[in-house]
């Protein structure tokens, strides 16, 4: 199945790709208002309660790595998860940082950010580094 | 902490109580224009990705359960996860139904879904019956 496998075609227009955690892609939405990760699992599957568990597990470890990341590197106190798929099927997990005045807040981010915010590029390279450490 | 947790109020008016599964409220929103669970565990930690493994394993399986239920006993081709918890912040996950043409496809349900149908009161008795005796 790997080998047939491809990255959705909005998910990689819409995302910076910061690397891969085993089979999971890590992608960073490009709007930059507030830190919004996608991670995918190279997986037929298309919801997250149909993985198997030891898919599931590494999925959610992932996300906890995410969350902490959010937490204590970029000092949001509040992480929302998604799997939704219902305008790109392939399974995705938001893994969003959320602080109180963000752009969206206390709504969820989905279909509600507005066009905005860029990363500069140094912050993409700077955060590929720091993820791809703390996976070491 | 048990003994001083208690549901968030917010939650349980806007909910039908199906019964507890282990430490997990299992609740289903009033509004009946599609299947809405969510998943409550007696916890004070707030986002999913703060959990314990084994905590966060327990709500998974709970979550997957629910969701074998929305896809085979309801029919439903989608199910939709989310913990956001920015309303109300108590942790509380979202095990959602979803099919085309459902009042808020393909986006999502938060802040979307508008008052509308309610359950009959036999519905909810059978739905606690046939959730219950799937945990036995």
């Amino acid at each position: 199945m790997a080998t047939r496998w491809q990255l959705n075609d909005a998910l990689a227009r819409d995302s910076h790709h910061l690397g891969k955690w085993g089979d999971t892609h890590l992608l960073l939405h490009r709007n930059a208002a507030l830190h919004w990760f996608m991670l995918v699992p190279e997986t037929d599957c298309l919801d997250l309660t149909d993985l198997a568990k030891a898919e599931r597990d590494e999925l959610l470890d992932q996300a906890g790595i995410l969350g902490r990341f959010l937490k204590s590197r970029l000092s949001y106190p509040r992480v929302n998860i998604g799997a939704l798929g219902l305008v790109v099927p392939q399974l995705h997990l938001h893994v969003v940082g959320r602080r109180p005045g963000d752009p969206c807040w206390p709504g969820p981010v989905w279909g509600q950010l507005e066009h905005g915010l860029t990363y500069p590029d140094q912050d993409i390279v700077t955060m590929k580094r720091e993820l791809s450490s703390i996976r070491e």
